[in-house]
């Protein structure tokens, strides 16, 4: 694929918007590469979470641009022997991030890393360079270039794709006729997601059942699987597969979460009705 | 009025900003129509409150661009049978969103919805078409579609315009001199917004009082009329009316909400002091 | 330096996201200057925190782009005697705001104003303008303007820039041996940013010391001194400067802030260990 200048960029972090790190970014990739589009993924990503964000990007692939240019600051290690890293997938695309793992998922989402380099041109980073705020220093300027058309290899040496660092994406646990799983996130509307897809119930034999039983620390309740809200009565919970292709315990007209007394992290367990 | 390709696309939803919902949406009007700038009027819509942000959408009119295409998710219905719709008014502009109502305010300000259709061209919405986001797979395609030049009836069949859901816009009760009205909304700063305005006060014969009374079910206090927060004695409680040209309840130098105990759709009265 | 037409704008704001005051601002600038890219530094500022507005814009001239247009409403006095202002820097940059001292800070930083004006011609404010929003009928209009190419003469008459309101930048006091700074914010990570430089501690004599001991209305707390998060056990709290040049009280893994009960406002003491 030949892309052109001014690659759109997609930035994703935990940067939130309440600060100024996310304006600071965009006013840095402006300075580099004036007619790119940053597209904010999301900088909701709760503090420091990596796992969360490198699955985010990974499942947002198929929803930008395919020319992209991706930029994700999750960075707890800021400052410490982590490498900022850029890497190229087999298709393409570029990502800009730390090495700890955010940019794995959507690495392996595409075939994995052809090729991948340490951030390190004085051309790139900046002159100012903090050691606490790479975002600005190191990642959003290398995204901005590669936008603008600077060649991977420009950005610094060359490192092994295979010494990339990587992270799990998280599953549900099947126990002989169950899943036990994490609530991965809870959205604004309350429905509660779950760290668990419609193929992990088929592989515990439960995915024909009409209603499941999900059980927390604090109760049991029985849920019908729905296809879509349409199909839940007013105050009813139901299961069903939300956008982003996870199980999720929904309630109509109401907030699940709420409801059934759960956060992000907690265990839920999924089973036939008692 | 001659559109070109890359029209503004004017954007609401109730997604929030802490999750992905609002940058998959992005990424996706940039694949299908890279030069069309987006303009996030705001996402911060109460969840699923229709009514709400089709007066925004409609009161935001003489400020975004004549040529703007306009996108509007707030979707309680979504998976239902309710249809996804684009309309287009008697001046050209193009809405696309549920069937719902939350179009019809911004509709009937400009003279009402010349044409529509209900979005179902398999070459707009996405393949991968979930019953959950409508606003990822059916509405920021068709306004995206729309944006890169794609006519109406491209989008799916025509459907009678009087056919679409409409909603009420607020307003207060007249009762003998005195006006009924709820909170429509507070601000970051503590305003309270009526659902009232000038003129409704004249039609009860109160819009030449240089005070009014205003009454809670917790107080009745007495607040001056005003032009601007310039002529509000700090700490003071005043009526004026805002930008957006409904009444409001303001204090200077301080959090009028806070003072009346107030919040969204509480009543309030506004009479003669007594 | 010459400027081409559609010139980005840099907008800051105490407005929030919530609420749609953002949204129909970047309305009303894709109305005049539809090329032109909006950046927005941050809407999070404190309502009506002029300092904190001042000090953050400032602080971003090095990461913006050279012929931004800078756009600052942070407006606690809309609809008084308060003059809404246009400046041009020595060094040609553009800023657009409310004469309360918010574009002070900024202009100092490069050299100070050369020239300013009242906006107030009638074929830039809004005929709408309301009394209270001037960030979308005065101050967004006029910086669209000045994007869009119209020199700043046409905005209102001149004025003379040193008539224009300043602010002073937030610093400590110095007391023989020891700083006595406030909180100046607290980031979404808990770290503590203090209205206090690394040339304050050398002022006092304490640049060299490995360790300082910060004080509280609460605690005492003996504090290293280090570079980075990764010279931090985990856990322990330390001193560094921060990516805005601030010294920053943060905690590896933790959240300072709420490990030493501190708000924005609250006064510290950094000093020597007891």
């Amino acid at each position: 694929m030949v892309f052109s200048v001014g690659r759109p960029i997609v930035f994703i972090s935990d940067f939130g918007l309440d600060g100024v790190l996310v304006g600071i970014c965009h006013g840095v990739i402006a300075r580099i590469s004036p007619e790119a589009r940053v597209i904010d993924l999301t900088h909701g990503v709760p503090p420091q979470d990596i796992v969360r964000a490198a699955l985010v990007l990974a499942e947002a692939l198929p929803y930008v641009p395919d020319d992209s240019v991706l930029l994700a600051v999750v960075d707890p290690g800021v400052g410490t022997a982590r490498r900022p890293v850029a890497l190229e997938a087999r298709t393409g695309q570029v990502m800009v991030g730390p090495d700890n793992g955010v940019l794995s998922l959507a690495a392996d989402a595409l075939g994995g890393a052809a090729r991948a380099v340490e951030i390190a041109s004085e051309a790139v980073v900046l002159p100012s360079a903090s050691q606490t705020f790479h975002g600005r220093d190191v990642f959003a300027p290398a995204a901005a270039h590669v936008s603008a058309g600077t060649p991977l290899d420009r950005l610094g040496p060359a490192i092994d794709p295979s010494s990339l660092a990587t992270v799990t994406a998280p599953g549900p646990e099947a126990v002989e006729g169950r899943l036990e799983a994490v609530v991965l996130g809870i959205d604004r509307f309350g429905n509660v997601e779950l760290a668990a897809r419609p193929e992990h119930l088929k592989g515990v034999g439960l995915d024909a059942a009409e209603s499941l039983q999900v059980r927390t620390v604090w109760r049991a309740v029985r849920v019908r699987r729905v296809g879509t809200f349409g199909e839940v009565d007013e105050g009813a919970l139901a299961l069903l597969v939300d956008s982003r292709g996870w199980l999720a315990v929904v309630q109509n007209g109401g907030n699940a979460a709420k409801a059934l007394r759960l956060e992000t992290g907690n265990p839920v367990i999924l089973e036939l009705p008692g």
